[in-house]
């Protein structure tokens, strides 16, 4: 495979710099072994670089970073999406299995394979409109042997879409069934399996869901302590649904992102901006469950908290498969401008990632992940409900899409 | 072309009836000369129409019918969407030439092959999601070459896709700047043009846009009644952001249909339950200006009055290119049901362009418009937001989709 290239006439969004898209209209992107040699305008393109490059108009942005997904997950919710909208209450379906615990059934269920073939699927939607790197969080096995599949197929699905996929182990998701009023004796088997699977090598950051619902702030310092003795980076759900102060809980450990930060206060915004945390804006979930709390946009502008973006690709809150979607509801819902939402979806996602050292801007030496759009401006992937606008998405220099 | 066929397999959802999606497992769906020769159970599969036929899973619906759309324009307005999210007044941007008039200024200067040539990825999109019966309206032309224009390329794209296009004729739209503070001589020209194109054959039916901004119910009447004297149907853009009583207007002119109908009163539901006139919801329109005035989704159900959901895709306020984002967001939004949003999309579309007697359910004797989908029922249309569910598409019994 001849992962070298040279695509001459395109805008070039580099996404270079705090400010402004680094657009450059008639570029060039050149790419050697898998890394970007060039991006600039075709007239500084340097000799040895020219040669026969694909001709083409459009617009090349950074390959997309979608950096909070539960994309591996086996059955739908779509009839409890049917039940809530026929007047079935959230309480009656949680009586009847479903919820978070049809999930769970549906993943201890299926073989590693039927997992891998069901979730596949997702990602190649994702992959076609434009992502290159994705984070795949566990969550639904809810034991060890359970995280260990969802981690495994995580892993399986990078090697079959050659994307980057960063697995997050999220065991601390929700309490099953066989640990009822036991949130206690759960977490400390959570924290008694995260070294086995770190030892596997299937764990590149931990994450809990800090809620009302889920997990007390206390339990969640317990998991993040258990990351920080294995070195392992943390990430919190955070603030979706009440404050909880978990944004500041996840900075006070160092952390890569919170997430959600609907309810988030000032002093978590402040906490998140000393600890260069970054907001993982979660607009899907907001606009499935119709919430009306907005997270503190103008708090964390004004405190240069990087804003990130995703898709939050889930069964139960958040059924999208596309990260358009999730910048255009951003835009939409968040007042995100389209400028926010792009950066979020490329350079602050990859920060949240901690891969920012190498993808996320187009910049001679980086990763040449990429995606050539048939639009002509960057805010028209914001604009755009709908529809097959990315032309060729690359990875290390290797076309992706189908 | 062979455009009979046979599929074994599929559950297939009929939508024939009032309630319940029609839902037939295991099923058989058989083709002849671009009708549906038999939809049913493969058990009941009748032996002159055996054969070899696809075996398939997955899910079968009507093909989707997106009853309102302005899909032909010229342009797009990603930089305004830009801006409005950048804080510009809507009087700004229309006071640099903004808005409607920026789309009308687009297509008076594209050729007709240039207007198509925009439209066609637009309609591709729609066609890939589903969509195999399409009505477009002009409406950025405002004087008689453009809107002959815009409405011949609709009635080109239909031969060039494959689909059935219903053209409306929608010159009153927006007042032309020429016109400027002379609506009612526009209104005079706008009749005047009307029996000019219709001879031409390229009128189907004649919508207006009845508004505070746009044109008031006295300048409406008059519109509709060059219509009836034509014998051609009508349809009306009613009650969007006031109550008008547009809704009972198009339904004293028996119109086919009241689209948005956001402010429409008990008065105009009565009116449309009388006669039998189809309520069009646009939910992309409410989703991208942030409405909060829901349509009286309550009293049309009470009254019975059927209720349809298309894209309006338009560059303005609705750029959709997915009639099941409308779908979903018709869930999400209005509060609709899967099933009432999936019956909108077909069924009852199809009568908002009184095209029901041949299309908008599985049965025999219809024309063979249908899409196979890769779900396995149909709340799952309403329920993912993205991706690339349209497995196959057939209009007539071809294939359309790529
Ligand atoms: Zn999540
Ligand atoms: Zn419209």
């Amino acid at each position: 495979m001849d992962n070298s290239g040279l695509i001459l006439g395109p805008t070039l969004a580099t996404l270079e710099g705090d400010a402004g898209y680094g657009l450059i209209a008639d570029g060039a992107l050149a790419w050697r072994d898998g890394l970007i040699a060039y991006a600039g305008p075709r007239s500084g393109l340097p000799k040895h670089l020219t040669g026969d490059g694909i001709e083409t108009t459009g617009l090349i942005t950074p390959g997309l970073v979608d950096c909070h997904t539960h994309v591996v997950f086996a059955g739908n919710r779509a009839g409890e999406f049917e039940q809530r909208l026929q007047g079935v209450s959230y309480e009656e379906i949680a009586r009847s299995g479903g919820g978070i615990v049809s999930s769970v059934n549906a993943v201890r269920s299926a073989s590693e394979d039927e997992l891998l073939a069901q979730s596949l699927p997702r990602v190649h939607a994702l992959v076609s409109d434009g992502v290159t790197t994705l984070e795949i969080k566990s969550g639904y096995g809810l034991d060890l042997a359970n995280e260990r599949k969802m981690l495994r197929v995580a892993r399986r699905i990078g090697e079959s879409c050659g994307i980057t996929v960063h697995t997050t182990y999220l065991a601390a998701h929700a309490l099953p069934p066989e640990y009822a009023n036991r949130a206690d004796d759960y977490i400390d088997q959570v924290i008694a399996w995260l070294p086995v699977l770190h030892e596997e090598g299937l764990v590149d950051a931990v994450d809990a869901y800090c809620e009302r619902i889920g997990f007390n702030p206390a339990q969640t310092r317990r998991v993040f302590e258990a990351a920080r003795a294995l070195g392992l980076p943390v990430k919190l759900h955070a603030d979706q649904l009440s404050d909880l102060d978990g944004a500041a809980l996840a900075a006070e450990f160092g952390g890569l992102s919170a997430d959600h930060i609907e309810y988030t206060n000032d002093h978590g915004v402040q906490a998140m901006r000393d600890a260069g945390t970054v907001a993982v804006l979660l607009p899907g979930a907001f606009h499935v469950l119709r919430e009306t709390k907005l997270p503190p946009i103008d708090a964390l502008r004004k405190a240069g908290v990087p804003m990130a973006v995703a898709t939050d690709c889930n069964p139960g809150t958040s059924p999208l498969l596309s990260q358009r979607q999730a910048m255009q509801l951003a835009c939409t819902h968040f007042r995100l401008t389209p400028e926010e939402a792009v950066r979020g979806a490329t350079q602050h996602a990859a920060r949240a990632l901690a891969v920012h050292g190498d993808r996320g801007v187009l910049r001679a030496g980086m990763r040449a992940d990429f995606v050539l759009w048939s639009v002509a401006q960057p805010a028209a992937l914001c604009y755009w409900l709908g529809g097959d606008l990315a032309q060729s998405v690359y990875a290390g220099g290797l076309r992706i899409n189908r």
